[in-house]
């Protein structure tokens, strides 16, 4: 195991025991039940929370863990986060990046170089789960970390995919490079669009927060840069659909055999 | 002229003549100046404005139509929506579907059957421009129309894409369809996937809710789903991510040239 993230300590509730990190939501908590019921410390449920249609679900998933549950009223569990449905897990851990996921024949990472907004993170853990990247690193003082709002857009993703922050991001990719990864960074100024890209086996997609892009020693790192194919150069894609595209790509490359033709 | 979108009625500010819509945020209030400078009705900036780094260049913009600018609080503009960085444009007009862009040789839709958050709204109208798209349609009754937030986060999308709003939705593929248009349903049911498809000129996609997906009698007047492939089955792709992944395709196979090999 390598570099934990350091997000943020464990934290304490009034009355319970220590956790890592809480995620809110039905989807969002229900996967978490689902793929570490040995990580649930926690259970919140808004009074009347039986009454919603996915209760029996979620309540029998609940009952095979050892976690305990708690009447909350709306105002504790708004004061979460938002969206949060009516229930949240508190958690004892979170994925960690393990060296041998960086060992198979084909990985693709991902590298968040200051996206700070909780929904893009969200929706970026979500789109890295589904198209089987294997980490997802983040500078560790300026970046987002794994708070309810994130865990809850991610809809289950944050149980999937390791969020390593790293320090400095530019040092950990020249180790990523040594270790056999092709880095790209997504950039306006490239030529070479993500259309053109025969991909390697083993790839690190970088991108830079919104308006500001990628930092410099970040870009010095990258191997290649490339640009996101654009009918009008006067606005950029949203840093969570860009991510989207790049991970599509490897995915399509790498991972997804023609089934049905 | 067709099909005005009935989103919403004009409205009057206190002291203003009637407007139709308003945007906010810095990036979509200069594009909208850019593009539409007759449209522009009164420009709302925050006191002290005059000292953001991209204030001169809006007001340079401004300087070129016959917008009237007023001086506001923090919480009148609060009052229009949150992330408007000191800035809003109330605009006399929003863009309007002409029946001529749907008889290019190449053209892509999209339809939106009942999405309803104004964020993926906003992102899949950044997508929609930067793709190509000539339209998106909504269902008059069950969608979300063009608030300010919506258009913020399109960053400049929703002075380029119309949006119609049509009733009933089926109603209005099935005349496309006798256009020459191929509809494409996007369906966690479906075999073929997004990458294995060869696209004919005249595409619409058509995206569902997130969860309950495309309703029944949208459904139906498909000419065939397509599911996107994704490692897990246990989660779907933010609808804003999906449809950037949509229209990448279509961009990719009908406006894409190979410039770079």
């Amino acid at each position: 195991m390598r570099k934990p993230s350091k997000r943020s300590a464990p934290k304490k509730s009034a009355d319970s025991p220590s956790f890592h990190r809480t995620t809110v939501g039905i989807h969002a908590v229900m996967e978490a039940l689902r793929v570490h019921p040995t990580w649930a410390v926690e259970l919140w449920l808004k009074e009347g929370f039986e009454s919603h249609p996915q209760a029996k679900e979620l309540l029998a998933l609940a009952k095979k863990t050892s976690v305990r549950i708690q009447n909350k009223t709306q105002k504790q569990l708004d004061s979460l986060g938002s969206g949060h449905q009516g229930v949240a897990l508190h958690l004892r851990q979170s994925p960690q990046l393990l060296e041998k996921a960086l060992k198979q024949q084909k990985v693709v990472c991902l590298a968040l170089d200051q996206v700070t907004d909780p929904h893009n993170l969200g929706a970026i853990l979500r789109s890295a789960w589904l198209f089987q990247a294997a980490a997802i690193y983040t500078p560790q003082d300026r970046s987002v970390s794994l708070t309810p709002t994130v865990c809850k857009v991610a809809q289950g993703g944050a149980e999937h995919v390791p969020v390593a922050a790293v320090s400095p991001l530019d040092q950990e990719l020249k180790r990523l490079k040594e270790e056999g990864f092709w880095v790209f960074g997504l950039s306006h100024k490239a030529d070479k669009t993500l259309f053109d890209l025969q991909l390697p086996e083993k790839v690190v997609w970088v991108l830079g927060a919104e308006g500001t892009g990628i930092r410099k020693p970040v870009e010095r790192v990258c191997d290649e840069l490339v640009s996101i194919p654009q009918a009008s150069p006067a606005a950029s894609f949203n840093v969570s659909v860009a991510a989207g595209l790049a991970l599509a790509e490897s995915y399509r490359q790498l991972f997804f055999s023609k089934a049905s033709k």
